[in-house]
């Protein structure tokens, strides 16, 4: 239904509502017996709080840090500034300097904000398709053509991996940047290091950005650095990197992410993130550099039971008739189904059939036909449940008639 | 210096810096004597943490609920929404209900947020000069015209209160809306009832919202409702509230902020929302529901220092010699300098020549001719300083030589 507000930006009405609000609201009216509790698998986040010495450092700091309760400076606190270039320089190697790093409240906030220095209204920028949605919906907002790259037959990359070369063919003169994400929400795959190169190469031939975020980057699944972009000494003329403390250490009601790119560029964030928010909070900061220095450990642990999950649900669905795993990695499965109905039907009627919450493809994708519309996907935030969760997850499925 | 960065976004690269971020480089290798430490009267802030028991109640939900270290719906913790529209129907009469309330990451995000759903590049949005200066950015970078309505010499409406009838001569088609702030930031000066009830009248005549902006709502003069804007069985159809929890209980490090506003109008800003930030914290949301539901008591005799502080601003500005105080009120005073020289560099220098830190008149104005240039005047965020602090300011004022 159209809205009758005025006066309104058409650029924001068109822009679909938040998705995994729209998925909330199908819960609304069904309760579930108490022996088949709901399985929510639609938003990656962690459903514990962060261990109890991360807590116990929060609450030191609200009772005798004065300063975390007041404005800090907008780029974020210099020491979790320098912790995290630190930390990114051991990570991938090369060398990342503190102001090179600013904090945002939240990597959602990240993306915004440099989207926001590299384009405006008719500029391009090319994302591969199935899409992150808050990425589609901020681009949209801003009037910025998101340009799908799709990684679905019957287009030449296969297995949900965009392709640089089919990229290059999309590059206009209002291209911008090109926004990866890896390892991939929704689809869950990690791009290879040559892969993520070979972007940055053809994006630095055209003059554009290439942005990675890298969110779930603590649990890809390979050791060591997932990719060598930061080895390349002169990587922040076209590589801006953003990731996320929130899943690492289970922050996400803190809203702390980061951004790493070029001081320059981080001059112009500075004045998107001041009139955004004006600085991240003083406590999510507080719990980020408590986490990066003491938590190493803790977070080796969590990822390893995040790459258990990982074999759980590929061994899972492989049982299942019908169903195939497209993809999967860090927190999602990308899965398609076997019913002969379109995907936010599919999504909405599992709540009542199967007592399961999962988004649809179409969430992930243009409606416009120019790509596959997902109409049989969905994404499955498996990290959400634990290998008893997962084993449910796939009983339920299997009770389920195409 | 025009920046080399590509791609750059103009409407970025042509807003300026951080105006506080710019003036604490002022600050940079200035050495203070122990008998003279700075005056920090740059920013509206609070120098001092929340009351004890506040900070209390914090780190026992950091401790204690879990929930608050998660994700939270996108337009904020229900019994935080429930709370505020109780206090708002409570100090200005009428009837708000929660499904009328959004909580934001900070006020500025609640301007942003409603900006977007207002306006897109190309609209206008009428302000009056001088203003707030995050709200002239934001406007600018979105590509938004800021259409200035001067409230001094020589226009139409004298006392730093811009004048209803001045703006209607600005109005165009492309005017989505008019955006006031009152008791205002930089001017300290507190908008009549009868005048806002003008601009609500006017902006319904011509289609346009009206946006009053009321962070420094709990600081006003006047005993009772500010104004009876709510008290109109349909405000929702033009007014946009908004409200910051920052100064009331001092938690500009925890960034909670708030729209009141139509349904419709806050479905669109969850788009907004949900895309740059998802939630506002959980910790910030738990301590404005705190702080709503203890610290009335309190809060009255933070007013009433406020106040008691405004009375010496105003006394101390009398005594000095080609000083003039053209406005003040809420945290600000707005003054007119006696020196011979624009008031960026008046600014600057009066961090060695008195260590004092105030904000030049320019950073309130547009710089192209358009309005008065600002070039003697200067902000004062007096609610810094102690009543001790404010006698210190004008003494140090008074030993200068014009």
């Amino acid at each position: 239904m159209p809205s009758t507000l005025t006066p309104l930006n058409p650029a924001v009405a068109q822009t679909f509502a938040p998705p995994v609000m729209q998925a909330r609201r199908w819960l609304d009216g069904v309760s579930f017996p108490p022996d088949r509790p709901l399985l929510n698998l639609s938003q990656a986040a962690p459903v514990d709080p962060p261990p109890l010495p991360l807590r116990q450092a929060i609450a030191d700091a609200v009772l005798n840090t004065p300063q975390t309760h007041l404005y800090g400076p907008v780029l974020g606190m210099p020491a979790l500034r320098a912790a995290l270039a630190a930390r990114t320089t051991q990570i991938y190697g090369g060398s990342v300097r503190a102001d090179q790093v600013a904090i945002t409240s939240g990597c959602n906030q990240a993306f915004a904000a440099v989207i926001a220095t590299l384009a405006g209204a008719g500029d391009e920028v090319i994302v591969p398709v199935p899409w992150y949605f808050n990425h589609k919906m901020w681009l949209e907002m801003s009037g910025i053509r998101a340009v799908p790259l799709s990684t679905l037959p019957p287009n030449p990359a296969q297995g949900l991996i965009p392709d640089p070369e089919h990229a290059a063919t999309l590059i206009t003169p209002r291209t911008r940047a090109i926004a990866l994400v890896s390892p991939n929400n929704p689809a869950g795959v990690e791009y290879p290091a040559p892969l993520l190169a070979a972007f940055r190469d053809l994006a630095r031939r055209h003059g554009l950005a290439l942005i990675v975020d890298e969110t779930y980057r603590d649990f890809h699944s390979q050791e060591g650095a997932p990719h060598a972009l930061f080895t390349d000494p002169a990587w922040d003329d076209t590589l801006i990197h953003l990731y996320s403390f929130s899943k690492a250490y289970r922050l996400t009601g803190h809203r702390v992410g980061a951004i790493v790119a070029s001081p320059a560029r981080l001059s112009e964030v500075e004045k998107f993130l001041d009139t955004v928010t004006i600085c991240p909070t003083g406590l999510g900061q507080t719990a980020a550099l408590w986490g990066l220095t003491h938590l190493d450990e803790w977070l080796a642990g969590e990822r390893l039971e995040i790459l258990r999950r990982r074999v759980a649900i590929a061994a899972g669905f492989e049982t299942l008739p019908g169903w195939r795993l497209l993809g999967s990695g860090a927190y999602f499965a990308y899965v398609e189904h076997p019913f002969d109905a379109p995907s936010a039907e599919v999504a909405q009627w599992l709540v009542r059939a199967a007592q399961v919450l999962v988004l649809p493809g179409s969430m992930f994708m243009p409606q416009d036909g120019s790509t596959d519309t997902g109409a049989r996907h969905l994404r499955v935030a498996f990290a959400n449940a634990d290998t008893a969760g997962i084993a449910k997850l796939i009983e339920r499925l299997s009770e389920l008639q195409p």
